[in-house]
């Protein structure tokens, strides 16, 4: 979160909003950066969507997780949000889907994610 | 590659070997930094072992990949191993383990990643 | 489709709804049976979804496909619903979403698959 | 198993080979049927191979699997090896590669599937 300067946007039961400014290095290669990026923020977006149906003394680690790149991420900042489709005291199936927002508002879809996230008591 | 300071530690037709040091900002959490490393070093491992099999003036982009997180990421280094499973025209499967190197050169397998990489005319 | 007596609710451009009997076979195991029926109708439903945005001379193989079991398929019908979430002229990434339906017409989200379709020649 | 005709070729602590013959309905149509029956074969694999490693009053149900259909499945039988690469007491991450083989005995690659295995106590 802190070295992608993520910020969250929205956080309920069940679902999280997470956005970050595109990285300079990032929008230079249009590739392996997309992919890591999204994927960064994505996934943190699917684990915050699953903490926020735990109990406190809950933290949560992705056991797998499928991204799809759609299309390069043009634009200023990416938005990534989650929704857990199935919560369950030992597996959280979730997904997540990250648009790139350009300077005028307009987003396009770049990647979408799958995966389980497993509750584990806090270290 | 950059930011991760990655380097490569060997290249032949369709295997890459690539070798990461583990961030101080990453060895502090244990969860998403993990995935996100694992991610990115597996994901480029890929892309390269792609690449190795391809004419020069095509480069590669992911389609897909799926990453297993098995292990805490517990060490000095990161290193991915990629091999082309299946090389095609126009998708390319690949596949990736990540380990941890211990100071005591020990290693411990920390990840496994499986997808589809796209050759595409250099841009 | 035939041998699992499958048949096309709903076709248009991008989307697709399967419908089959749950097989008596089928519901006296509730694991590797869920697994590859749920697995057969979402694929199929992928792959027509596809398959209506393509030209007649055209027609489709699944390249990668990953499905989770959300839930046991109770109920005496399985029913796919699948969309096209990016159409391309090389790869298609789709989506599809297992419901199974008891007597009382009631719904339970059993499946979820998310994929690559590959438009090929018809041969 | 029983609607396959598959049988147990193998099967040790962690590892398990399944063999079937190729059903004539399926080898007339290359693309869904190839897919179905891959995944069928080597899910069950990947259960068998996990449930080697469990205590007896455990059964296992898949949570997710991904598979990669790599080539046509040409041949009289499939046969699906498949092994446990991290065995947990909560997940179980497993992978299996199919083959094709011919009359000669020759065999080919046709998929491979990496997924999530839960045990479960036997119902």
């Amino acid at each position: 979160m802190t070295s992608m300067a993520a910020r969250i946007e929205a956080l309920e039961a069940g679902t999280c909003t997470l956005e970050a400014p595109v990285q300079p290095a990032f929008s230079q290669q249009h590739g392996f950066a997309h992919a890591a990026a999204s994927f960064a923020l994505g996934d943190v977006a699917c684990g915050y969507a699953a903490l926020s149906m735990l109990d406190e003394d809950q933290e949560v680690l992705t056991s797998e997780m499928k991204i799809h790149l759609l299309a390069p991420a043009k634009g200023t900042h990416l938005i990534a949000r989650a929704e857990v489709i199935r919560p369950g005291r030992r597996l959280m199936i979730t997904r997540a889907d990250v648009f790139a927002r350009a300077q005028d508002g307009s987003e396009s879809h770049v990647a979408t994610l799958l995966g389980t996230i497993v509750p584990v008591p806090r270290g």
